[in-house]
């Protein structure tokens, strides 16, 4: 069993959280979430729904993934010293950390990605970048994979590289299965970022 | 601006529930969501987050959509009687009634999709049926649109759903934008339903 810790902030995106959490918790003999935060919560999402805090940032529980959504709470965050802080020790302990969309950035500003290879959303593409000067930044991707750490592009990319994920920790039939499960079909490879061009075929007009 | 009166109860299916409302969540400025429950709350999912309770059903606020999820918790709930007695009032005033997943079997047990075509989840459709004797309901669909009245199939298909209904009531183009926000791929017809097929391509081993 391996636990979750996944950080939220006023203003995070719903389904860079809970697109992740459905996947894993398919498996739910396997991973268990706790949801953290810097306060006792409840924490508002971008998108109005709040979540219950399971953990604070000060006493969090032992846990081997690390999951940083984005959303526009992310703007604010960046300048959050402890929060980033807090994200760095914590990628060091992590067997595994993730983030999703511009969750990115704060995996940047805390240091983790410093020398990796990282991709995140396209519509603040060149803000993220501007957090992590030292990062090897990828603009066509769904997700990326560098050592122990990935990074998704936007929202819905966190639910591929969950899978991904999860193929990694469990087999790619684990994997499979949850996407079955979900009734998602998957992007199936890293590269398979229909967003990265000038529009997919099934959003034209 | 229309207000999604979303059901919760313990066991409900996380992205059943925030699938729907991050799409619809996009356009923040045409949709407010409120989480409602029997109970104060918080109410945990079958993957265990919680979500913190806006409403109780005894005190709803007017609302134009309900959305009502699925999850290991409605085989607990069509039997409560107090709760699909809420879902047939509730769908009486409603503009709109999206289900997603066995959260049709809350619409049916309301007596909500009589003489209505109406589809499920793949893996619990035979257990949706009995569930409702009088209901049209369709093995291979995405998700399935009889007047105001709209059921998806399993967990992702929530997605598509709310596309769906967001060009219905704001236009295609506006739905458009939600997917490319979200970086979603949508399945933009609701007869592109590749889990009735024996096994997509993208999950063959």
């Amino acid at each position: 069993m391996r636990r979750i810790g996944a950080l939220v902030f006023e203003g995070f995106e719903l389904l860079d959280l809970f697109g992740p959490l459905e996947m894993f918790g398919i498996h739910d003999e396997d991973f268990a979430p706790v949801i953290i935060a810097e306060g006792a919560g409840p924490v508002a999402s971008a998108q109005g729904p709040r979540v219950a805090v399971d953990a604070r940032l000060d006493a969090p529980p032992p846990f081997e993934i690390l999951l940083v959504p984005g959303g526009r709470g992310v703007r604010r965050e960046v300048g959050n010293a402890r929060l980033t802080g807090w994200v760095a020790e914590a990628a060091k302990r992590a067997e595994m950390v993730l983030s999703v969309c511009t969750g990115a950035a704060l995996l940047a500003r805390a240091g983790v990605l410093d020398g990796r290879r990282a991709t995140t959303n396209k519509r603040a593409f060149d803000w993220v970048v501007r957090q992590g000067p030292k990062v090897d930044w990828q603009r066509r991707a769904r997700w990326v994979e560098d050592g122990h750490v990935i990074t998704a592009s936007g929202v819905s990319a966190g639910m591929d590289m969950s899978l991904a994920a999860i193929g990694r920790l469990l087999g790619k039939e684990a994997a499979r299965d949850a996407a079955r499960q979900a009734e998602y079909l998957p992007h199936c490879s890293p590269e398979d970022d229909p967003f990265a061009r000038a529009e997919p075929a099934a959003l034209r007009g």
